[in-house]
């Protein structure tokens, strides 16, 4: 069971033709970098009174535990070179195994290096994103293996698919980051597919994006690319993080070889991790919703102190990503009310430390019913609530993040636009109050018709993409769509608009001279 | 333009022949006063912290606004009874007209004679609900005039569907009361209608139930149903309020005869109203949320106020019902970001006086997609972080209203369930917090057969009633069933189920005797 942000890379994949790259040539394009035409969803601030589910005692009662775990049991930690880095910090480390014991003045001075706050910077400036204190930013779907629309089915991810998919992300302004692969493309073989993958980003997108920790080699290839699209040095990108990792822990308590060797390449270098452990309650973790997150958290600790132990001062993210099982099957369950107060008890837990939470949209039906909104919804709330800082999967996933939707995508940005207008403040000017409107108007009058209405009604209101608001005669005349038949319209309709956005064409040439170097390199080995 | 919590009398009806009454015979029931088998939903308590909109500032100028409206401009009152009793009160009313100005000091004095809380009593103690505090109590649908399942499609509401959905109310203990008539049985006729729905109420259900406020008669006829119902006397149902109704004003800023009708029998009898202004920004009020509630405000407050005069200390609550509409149509939205904003509003408001909060479950779909859940969660989000009360169409509510939904009706009693077991508190105990289970699994193992699990696993996370969370193949086996499939089946599964709550004989015998001499006197005037 894992999370699906690992790409899915044991699935055999063969080498795809590749697309043939447009040159538009020409030098200095920094008349390019344009801001996106609605740029109301950029930036968005959640100052919203966070709830909570744990009494401060609680609250330290579930630090506490976490700490007793990391300094009684330890955790498994399979790369030499981390236990080594670990030994040097102070950790206790058994000799001839994996184990490591954290004393719990070890990790809290680690902890307390962590910034509480930074810029993740993008090629395009107007898409950095602020992480931290109320900064609310949306990523979209990771690492499905599987790909849906209406008409086409479920299907294996491929190139065309993943493609569409990042084109839909730059789509809209409230997806403000990609977040790894919406969907994992098999066709392109997985010694080159990060090169070809993280090149699209570039291309197709003007947002910061994600490397898979899967090997220091794909690290640094990605390092590279990214620094190459926003046009800088590498100390200029070390001093500005530009590209993030998802450090999964492999629960209960290990942390593999590949991402130690994320953190290691990564946070070294000033770039930002992502660390989230996958507690199941009942599966990898303790049955109870509290054991379940004293557990995350304790496997939190160690991943983010490790990132500090590599360099003091690198960004980090803590991720909360515990939820229950359906106990008749086993099969993970998402957007539950279990779901939920892992989600706040996790806010609660960022905040005692300061760090930034990272947490997730997340659904496990299998089509896009009431089941695949009630369920993203009551995770938007317990996330907006909470207090999560960055959201991955918030637009697309669907089946519990096993296939990326495109009508899903669509129906989120929904949803996402749906919570930007919910925080935005309410205004109440003395002329939003309106006294003079009620004055005009008086008993039993109406207000389609009074100036104060017609200054405003254009803009008045948040005016959906999918919900329809027709009587119920106009709407079976139209043929009675559902928010499935309006989601298939849209996002079809909306990959014809798509238009690449601005790159300088020396970058794009010394991008594409760097892909076909490193492919004539054989890209990463990989044993088929 | 209306709520839809008006029964639809206008809606010409006929006669149905009625169900023939089934005697059991016997007196002495109250070993048959029974409580639900399985309770754990009855006496919500929401013990979240409440969210905000407003900050204290804003609050008050919302306040000082609505009292400047009744201060200055006033509230046209369709009764004259009414203007005499508000003039005695010590309003300004204006001879020769309906207009009432009420000074901010009488409002106020007025207001600081509603009670906090109180309880609502019904013929099972184990029903009664609790109003005010943190208390939540969710009300079945009310007033839609159509009634819609998937085999039967939309269609005029009739008696059989009526009693249907009054059944399923009675079905769910997280469905506290009725709220009214789920459907308007259009089958019976007007004068007579209310007689047989009502005793139907008790009949069918246990729980408190709702009359409306359309004449005098139907209010005295409805409060000797109740009390007949519970089997006391007219005295002690004076003391423990046993009935409640909606008042909704006619907004802008007026209030109808039937409905102050209503407050003066309800009121001066110490039963339950609920007044609620439905004000829609930009059609009944001002097109900007703020000035919305600004008019709601002021409205609830006048009729608020007049319960007071009728009776001080007379249970009221306080009702907030503003949306927002499609610019674009004029059309009635629900569930929007607006409507979040103006219910927590709302909450703060009814706070702010001390006030139970009243407020819905809304949604504008036109069938059971994700829009009709995305737009219920996000009610269900505002009214639970705004610290409602009473909630009012919790369950069954479809396309703005208009028509009462079998399948719907499940879904939002699962939804209303998450919300319940959200609310729960979280087990931080010693145990719960599970390091012995840590200890045992340690690093890479798993915790399906630990003792921690086995002992909690068929308790531990709330079973949905309709999320389907097969995976993909088992789920495609099984074809494909959506949330509105699964909904299908299980409204039918409950209605097979139903059993009649027990009733004492003599209640019965008593009730339906009054129903026949009633019907004899012909019921309640109507001009068809």
């Amino acid at each position: 069971m894992s999370e699906n942000e690992f790409p899915h890379s044991f699935l055999t994949g063969s080498d795809a033709p590749l697309e043939r790259r447009r040159r538009t040539g020409g030098r200095g394009a920094d008349r390019l970098r344009k801001g996106p035409g609605n740029s109301k969803y950029l930036n968005l601030v959640n100052t919203m009174e966070k709830s909570t589910v744990l009494t401060d005692d609680a609250l330290e009662a579930i630090h506490n535990a976490s700490l007793t775990i990391l300094e009684e049991i330890g955790m498994d930690v399979i790369l030499p070179e981390a236990r080594a880095r670990m030994k040097a910090a102070g950790a206790d480390v058994t000799p001839g195994t994996d184990r490591v014991r954290f004393d719990r003045g070890l990790i809290m001075d680690m902890i307390s290096s962590v910034p509480s706050g930074f810029t993740m910077h993008a090629r395009n400036p107007i898409r950095n994103v602020e992480i931290g204190g109320n900064n609310l930013v949306f990523a979209q779907i990771a690492s499905a293996p599987f790909v849906a629309d209406r008409e086409g089915g479920r299907r294996a991810g491929n190139q065309e698919d993943y493609r569409k998919l990042v084109k839909l992300a730059q789509s809209y302004d409230i997806i403000h980051t990609t977040g790894g692969y919406p969907v994992e493309p098999v066709d392109i073989h997985a010694s080159v597919r990060h090169l070809d993958c993280l090149s699209d980003m570039v291309k197709l997108t003007d947002k910061v994006f994600h490397c898979y920790s899967l090997g220091a080699q794909r690290n640094l290839d990605a390092l590279e690319i990214a620094r190459i699209g926003r046009g800088i040095t590498a100390e200029q990108m070390e001093r500005e993080p530009s590209l993030f990792t998802i450090i999964n822990t492999s629960s209960p308590l290990r942390l593999d070889g590949p991402m130690l060797q994320g953190i290691i390449e990564m946070s070294s270098r000033n770039q930002v991790v992502v660390v989230t452990p996958f507690t199941l309650a009942g599966a990898m973790a303790p049955v109870t919703i509290a054991g379940a997150v004293v557990q995350q958290n304790a496997e939190a600790l160690a991943g983010i102190a490790f990132t500090q132990m590599v360099r003091r001062g690198a960004p980090v993210m803590y991720g909360g990503f515990t939820s229950n099982v359906d106990m008749k099957t086993g099969a993970p369950a998402f957007g539950t009310p279990e779901y939920m107060k892992a989600v706040i008890a996790g806010g609660q837990l960022a905040r005692r430390y300061k760090i930034p939470y990272r947490t997730s949209n997340t659904n496990a039906s299998n089509t896009l019913d009431a089941q695949a909104a009630y369920e993203s919804v009551l995770s938007l709330w317990a996330l907006t609530q909470g207090g999560g800082n960055f959201i991955m999967h918030a637009a697309g996933w669907s089946e519990g993040g096993l296939t990326a939707s495109f009508e899903k995508f669509v129906l989120d940005v929904d949803m996402l636009q749906m919570v930007a207008e919910f925080l935005k403040p309410l205004d109440v000017s003395e002329d939003a109050l309106g006294l003079d409107a009620v004055r005009e108007v008086g008993p039993g009058g109406h207000y389609f018709g009074t100036a104060h209405t017609l200054a405003r009604y254009e803009r008045a209101f948040y005016s959906p993409i999918l919900s329809d608001w027709r009587n119920f005669e106009t709407w079976t005349e139209a043929g009675r769509p559902t928010t499935y038949d309006h989601a298939n319209r849209v996002f079809k309709e909306k990959l014809n608009e798509y238009e690449r956005p601005p790159l300088d064409p020396a970058i794009e040439e010394e991008l594409d001279a760097f892909v076909a170097r490193r492919k004539a390199e054989g890209g990463v080995p990989t044993d088929f």
